[in-house]
């Protein structure tokens, strides 16, 4: 394999790219040892210098790692989840198993207050309807992926007291209850910086970057389900609408 | 406007939803000059101390903005855009002027090479292909918001290099030569930190979060048409799929 020295992408970004491509496409797997740098540095013919800048970064960037006196090794595979859309919503628990990983769910926190204004409008209720609060976080394979902050009209929604939350999938439990959250009748995405409390649950450093996510769940005639105000580890987390 | 004192969500929380609340559905507009500490503290009935929490972390999101000796202000909005789907593909330019900003475009780098691994793939061809890459900053009201780089079989494209790419829309240039790039084949949308090369294109600080977003745009028969990879400026763009 030649990288192409007319190219102005520079070599070690080629061989980055060329990598990457062979790790998402199974050339190396989850844990495997790549060829070392003099190896690499001979299969590409480029210098050892290049070779180093390539693993140096993809290390930064999560999908190698160093084992010292080991090798360089093939990393967790980012967990990859189909971007919401309006006419399918894929529940986490289905995302990882697709990705081949062991979903969990941890309760937070759990609280019962009065309807603000965006709830209001979205749940057409006044402001003394009570609205039910449950925050969970979401694990792949028992890494802390998902923040889940989850808003439901109280008096609807009260089954949800009785059941358990932890390491189960909120979308079958609905769906048991008969109630299909299958649309996403409203959403934005945005990076923001993780404050204290997001470090904390999520077990990253202050300031790292999260994507949030403000979805809006309707059922199958648009009526409103619930909300949802999610915050996902971006080194962590991969939309994926193939 | 009352605060929920019994929620466990604290004080500061609360008004700060409410305040974007309020920008978000027009009450305060872009430039307008919010009431100052004192008038909040008076009109949420909260304490000073939790108005100006509040106040700042919204500074720090990028919604407000304090102005020396002047008051505090309604920065100017992210831009909004719609998520990238299946059936649909919204053109920065159309998404700008949606949001009453003015598109800009400037081409940075031209570059002809041979066609990598993932190129073969998608456009099915060989490595002999000549692949053409153009690299654009894309601006709204002047502001860096997205590093389009692009990636085309030269031959079909060749057009390209007569056509004014300086502040121009793209997908009118194309449909200009009956080509429509009006779906997704694939994509993928993850954070990364901002290289050296993102930050200086994008006047953003080294390690800044970026959308990074890997697109295989098709036609309406799902013929590949181009390859995108996108960086977005995490603090001035928003995924909307309302």
């Amino acid at each position: 394999m030649k990288l192409n020295e007319t190219s102005l992408t520079p070599l070690y970004q080629q061989l980055m790219e060329d990598i990457k491509y062979s790790i998402e496409n199974g050339k190396y797997n989850y844990d495997d040892k790549i060829p070392t740098e003099p190896e690499l540095s001979a299969d590409y013919g480029v210098s050892r210098i290049t070779v180093r800048r390539a693993v140096d970064e993809l290390c930064n960037e999560g999908y190698l790692i160093k084992k010292q006196g080991k090798g360089t090794f093939v990393c967790k595979p980012k967990l990859l989840r189909k971007i919401e859309r309006s006419n399918e919503v894929l529940s986490f628990s289905k995302a990882c198993r697709q990705n081949g990983m062991k979903p969990g769910a941890r309760v937070l926190d759990y609280q019962i207050s009065f309807a603000r204004l965006d709830e209001q409008n979205f749940f057409h209720v006044d402001e003394k309807t009570k609205i039910l609060y449950i925050k969970r976080v979401l694990t792949a394979d028992d890494t802390p992926i998902m923040l889940e902050n989850n808003f439901y009209v109280f008096e609807k929604f009260k089954f949800l007291q009785d059941e358990t939350l932890e390491n189960t999938s909120l979308f079958e439990v609905l769906e048991k209850h008969g109630l299909h959250a299958c649309k996403s009748v409203k959403s934005t995405l945005e990076i923001v910086k993780a404050e204290s409390h997001h470090a904390r649950d999520l077990d990253v450093v202050i300031g790292e970057p999260l994507f949030y996510m403000n979805v809006y769940f309707g059922d199958e005639a648009d009526n409103p389900v619930f909300i949802g105000r999610q915050y996902m580890v971006g080194s962590r987390y991969k939309f994926n609408n193939i």
